[in-house]
């Protein structure tokens, strides 16, 4: 099977585990409750009735149940840990979305925009709950119950790894000083954890070993970095149409790798952007000539390099078998490359 | 030993497990994240010195400790759950005062008030991470992993439900038309299900077996409603200064049992003070007449008489032995009765 095929076979059967474990993991559900969190999830519009918009691409539950045949296990043991690590990931986007003020998501008001901040940060709760409740039915599916306590503990750690990288990129938007270190372990936390998760969860739930979890572990956490560091740089250079994003990161203020980098070499990336208020357009043209100038593309074009280059190392220790061929394919497919 | 013993044996080896938790679950914690942590449980001062400051009663944890001897089982097993449903207890204290607002807790300022409302939300999630991980830690007491994801079920599954009756109380701030059983449904989420699940918890891990879980949990349930109830009447009757409360529920236009009950008889009630913008003290003083002579105080109480007796029964239920009378105890302490 192919990977579009995965994807044909898997994704139907993930968002019904996940619409199932909203739907049926407590009752009674306060009414407008079970709407924010569909509505959040792409499956509900926001007066509860039920619709299918795009959300997101569902890459996290592939890579556990990649991560579990990649194990030898049989993907539907991990069925449950897929739609684990989606309704984390969302949970987080809910409370991010409320953090970075962001009034929009894939086109539609976020949940605090549409039912105020107080409900939203409890429907991330009670989302974030829920992401628990999810692994748990693992064991429904016959897991043997010390690698069900296994994939908790990864599962728990991810988790405040996570928040642990938010903290961080919180801090950052107010400070003009971040290194090129700091982000490293920020983006680790934020991007790497839950994707390394997905592969090392995957795994154990396949009845992996150690060497094997490790492996698959190592990839993810490659992969994520690999992924953010390409987004850093097309978040600068890339076509707005093309990355979808409502304008380059250098007018959004975002600090990214590249620019990081580039204040570590240039004074005036350092004093003038680092601690600007605002950044024009044509301020925006003239800044990401400087951070190319400065070496912040190059540098984190490199990193991000040397980070698939590890990861396809990691992957090769995990053995060769279709669904090893499968995550190779997914990973260069995820980064548009050909190699 | 009698109850004074107890809580003198316990409370420092379940604040040293939390804390154990909280520095050694993740590294390398941010220093402010941690700082935050300790900070709210009254473990550190907003520098990150280490301080001891009242932080509770530290009911539930207990519960867990006695849950588990009235099973049977040796508490030594239950300590992480005891850390595990006091950090979960604190992780809903932190999202709650950015919900409703609170300033103050316990004489200091809130997580949101020191550190902004993006970094308290995510810290909040951090602790709420962590409670998973203490209670994991079980595994590394020798806890069956059977009743180890037993004891996580019940444990995610209260927490869906502590967002259910968390959800209901923010929507009834705006809304003047709260009936008596809504009421009911939103205090069985926000205050007895986790009294409950302690309860249920520390039985299971205790080797506990259906009916005696069924048992304890339905006491912790019932405990859990008659100390609310007791508290709404104490909230509109009671004295400020024995309360330690800064003010009548009446005057925070809080919506408790007396009030809705008395609104449903007395449509002065129900037009003017469920749809008041502010109360007095004069108004509160007329109106709290009002609430008695609708039968509003009457009411509560015998409604958390009721709930105290069936908490007994079904105590009664769970057999007797030490353990069992230090939870008769216990349940008397809370509620200030001496029958």
């Amino acid at each position: 099977m192919n990977l579009a095929a995965q994807f044909e076979t898997w994704l139907p059967r993930i968002e019904t585990e996940m619409i199932d474990v909203v739907e049926t993991c407590f009752s009674p559900m306060p009414a407008e409750l079970r709407t924010m969190l569909l509505y959040h999830l792409g499956f509900a519009d926001a007066q509860g009735a039920p619709a299918r918009i795009s959300a997101g691409k569902r890459i996290r539950p592939m890579l556990v149940l990649l991560g579990c045949q990649a194990a030898g296990g049989d993907p539907m043991h991990a069925l449950p840990a897929a739609a684990a690590v989606e309704l984390m990931h969302n949970f987080s986007l809910i409370h991010d979305d409320i953090e970075d003020g962001d009034e929009l998501r894939r086109g539609r008001p976020t949940l605090w925009k549409v039912w105020g901040i107080a409900q939203a940060i409890n429907s991330g709760d009670a989302m974030f709950a829920m992401s628990h409740l999810a692994l748990l039915r693992c064991s429904l599916r016959g897991v043997d119950p010390v690698r069900v306590v296994r994939a908790m503990g990864v599962f728990g750690r991810t988790n405040v790894h996570l928040t642990a990288g938010q903290h961080l990129d919180i801090g950052f938007e107010t400070r003009s000083d971040v290194s090129g270190a700091e982000y490293g372990i920020m983006i680790e936390g934020k991007t790497a954890a839950l994707i390394r998760a997905s592969l090392e969860i995957g795994a154990i739930l396949g009845g992996g070993n150690d060497a094997q979890i490790a492996a698959l572990g190592e990839f993810g956490r490659c992969l994520g970095l690999s992924f953010q560091l390409q987004d850093d740089v097309l978040g600068i250079w890339g076509d707005p149409q093309q990355t979808g994003k409502a304008g380059s990161d250098l007018i959004h203020r975002k600090k990214t790798l590249p620019t990081i980098f580039a204040a570590e070499q240039d004074p005036i990336v350092r004093d003038e952007y680092m601690r600007a208020l605002s950044v024009s357009e044509a301020d925006a043209a003239i800044l990401r000539e400087r951070i190319t100038i400065a070496g912040g593309r190059a540098h984190t074009e490199a990193a991000a390099e040397a980070a698939y280059r590890n990861g396809q190392n990691a992957l090769n220790a995990a053995g060769s078998s279709p669904a090893v061929a499968l995550l190779e394919e997914l990973a260069r497919s995820l980064l548009g490359r050909s190699t």
